[in-house]
């Protein structure tokens, strides 16, 4: 047994408890009435964007493959479920044999998304569809709230790296999936090792203030440091004075340094200060780089700066106010009828009462543009897509007959968001609050 | 390889690549450079309380010493970090024996927290305290950050039972955690069965409304749920129109029926009107469970209303809009010459800049009582505890010599908590914005 595959969620084999316990009372009391066998339809959509954002991010959905293709029961699971009389014992010899053996359709990874946007559609028996819920949710919910964040700083950041710092600001396993999303929505690499470790992403980092702190001077602090990590490191200028901070690293690792930290103060006016400062040295070529909980406002406010790059820890991982996003999972349609794959489907929804309103119906969803090729709605209906919607569907396969197809590189999300995002109004990119960027309207 | 193992944090075997990139590269210098030998003491505190609130929460002790204890190297790891250049090859070699060989004192879990209070004191070589960093820090901040909303939650809601029913809406492993400090805030149980499975903590949960779509008619779903689960089941009935599925309710299950659940709509009024209806028909020990977005402030305006329990989800695994704390992992002292456990040690602290000071030195704190035996100040210090605080000390031993000696059932940290509350000022438990309730005092 390797370390690797137990510390991290590597390849884990069982997603089966990440699971609300109504899922599997609905389970037993379906089986004993028959229903559970009826084929049906959820999707996972959210009613509401954030309040004040104008599109959304779709992350997660590779992290969903994996936890379905892994959702099974082993004895100590069967075991617990027995104990605890979550479920009865047919239940229990049903839940023993589970595999999901029916179709997943979503948007693609990275894609945006809008209220009413069928992000996750899911179909098979009921039985085996609805015990997905909650892993479906936790991870789509998660990582979207984190890329929606990412993204607004990718715009703010212009072309200059972001870095996700913010393992510590959350969960330990959501900081991997945390480092994941960023990367998704435009971050180009992470402090965390584990999602280096995880999903080969680029780690970056060099020392804290505790470093300097431990010798017995700064300069102590930086020879140690250049000796190690050689002169194109990043030295962190802000634990003492830092006028006399940036003198000493120039003077320690030459004008071959590589850059400078600045992890507090005024941030604007100490990277034009500390700029100055290295030219008039001759360390033209020393990068700076900015940490001390930006935002996407804060980084935007530093546009002008002679910034070279930012490191973002606390308003990412948090989803920059926006820790989670809304999305459910609905029952839309089912069949009347048990075991027949080919029965027809009944559209079906909570009635209105207190907002929480649906639309019934196993769904097509279209982004339909203009003259100019700028995307202007989100379409979203049932039945057959229209043939001038054809071209511009977005829900793709993900799994056929229980076998994963989505399968793709996380590259590959990353750029589809940045041409997801480059095709809606150039208002989506505003930073203000607003509006959705793009009606949906439901056919 | 058991299932049970790797789904679930539950002995995670490695916790090593929870960790910023930073930690290692700093470890490296520092072993060159001869410094990584200094015997080292870090700090958990924060500088301040999320905004308005009045008290933290200490919550993710317990995990911390499962993190601290499993945090180890092996082969895979190890490759890891040779392949992509994190560490030379001495680093290397000092990481394949690594095993936390010093002290951990903290505050005990479910204590009450105020600005600057060390809540953990790691003590230690520099090289083997450095690197626990970011797993501690994701650890307390998440956890003490779903702590401090549930026990907000728990005040309002005075004695009705709490059920924590997030999952979907954080990171799958998150809830699992978060389900845990919910318990040690004061909720009594959670619908996830990850929680239930790892820590034991009482799961529920019955039915969505997706089970009643299932069905031909809302009178098949109950029914199926009643035969399957018994007439104590809790039937949701806001799918149609809630009048006359609470009608059909104590139709098909009789007055016996354990409860009805409201997920929707003006709470409040229907609690009322249900109760009413309830009554009437004869069902007066069925119960009302309300869940739909609940906060504590939600929760505090149904306190007059009929309501038995409250179910909550994404504002309880959100922190009720502080999804984080601040807390920071501080070097404050360190000796001045390397393997000597006798060494005197310097206090050491950054800077003011930016406001992101520090108040060095190996600390003690203290909880200081008036007359009347309340809470009336927070005291940190340095050096020998003034002879009047000892009895109140807050800091006790959790790992000595790399032994842990401070794990305890939750059960303890859950009644610690509400201990530790009832010991505060009666204005801590106002929901309003506040300062924090007690000052703390530097000696």
């Amino acid at each position: 047994m390797s370390t690797a595959d137990l510390a991290l969620p590597v390849d884990v084999p069982s997603t089966a408890l990440f699971t609300d316990r109504y899922e599997f009372t609905m389970l037993q009391a379906a089986l004993k009435s028959g229903a559970a066998h009826r084929r049906s339809v959820f999707e996972a959509f959210t009613r509401r964007l954030p309040e004040g954002r104008r599109y959304g991010v779709v992350a997660g959905t590779g992290r969903v493959l994996d936890a379905v293709e892994n959702f099974r029961f082993d004895a100590p699971l069967l075991e617990f479920l027995e104990r605890e009389r979550v479920v009865d014992a047919p239940t229990l010899k049903w839940l023993a044999d589970y595999r999901f053996t029916g179709d997943i359709w979503g948007y693609p990874e990275g894609e945006v998304y809008f209220p009413g946007s069928p992000i996750l559609r899911v179909e098979g028996s009921f039985a085996e569809a609805v015990l997905l819920e909650t892993v479906v949710l936790s991870i789509l919910n998660h990582d979207s709230a984190i890329a929606a964040a990412a993204s607004r700083m990718a715009v703010a950041a212009g072309g200059r790296p972001l870095m996700e710092m913010g393992a510590r600001r959350t969960h330990e396993l959501a900081a991997v999936a945390a480092a994941r999303a960023a990367y998704v929505g435009g971050f180009r690499s992470s402090s965390n090792l584990a999602a280096g470790f995880r999903y080969g992403l680029p780690t970056i980092g060099t020392s804290a203030h505790a470093f300097t702190l431990l010798h017995d001077t700064e300069r102590d602090a930086f020879t140690a440091q250049v000796q190690s990590l050689g002169r194109s490191t990043t030295l962190l200028v802000d634990t003492y004075d830092l006028t006399e901070a940036v003198r000493t690293a120039v003077e320690v690792a030459g004008p071959e340094l590589g850059a400078v930290r600045i992890d507090s103060g005024d941030l604007l006016l100490l990277a034009h200060r500390v700029r100055q400062q290295l030219d008039d040295l001759g360390a033209r070529n020393t990068q700076i780089v900015v940490t001390s909980d930006l935002d996407e406002y804060a980084i935007a406010s530093l546009a002008a700066a002679p910034v070279d790059a930012y490191g973002v820890g606390t308003s990412l991982v948090t989803g920059s106010g926006q820790p989670t996003c809304s999305m459910v999972y609905k029952l839309v349609a089912r069949a009347s009828v048990p075991d027949d794959a080919g029965a027809p489907l009944t559209a079906v929804a909570k009635k209105a009462l207190g907002g929480k309103t649906s639309v019934g119906g196993r769904k097509w969803a279209a982004r339909r543009l203009d003259a100019d090729g700028v995307a202007e709605a989100e379409v979203v209906g049932s039945g057959e897509i229209p043939a001038d919607l054809v071209d511009r569907q977005l829900l793709v396969p993900l799994v056929r007959g229980g076998e994963v197809v989505g399968r793709e590189p996380l590259d590959a999300a990353r750029t589809r968001h940045i041409a997801a995002r480059a095709g809606l109004p150039l208002s989506a990119t505003q930073l203000s609050r607003g509006e959705p960027v793009l009606p949906t309207e439901v056919r």
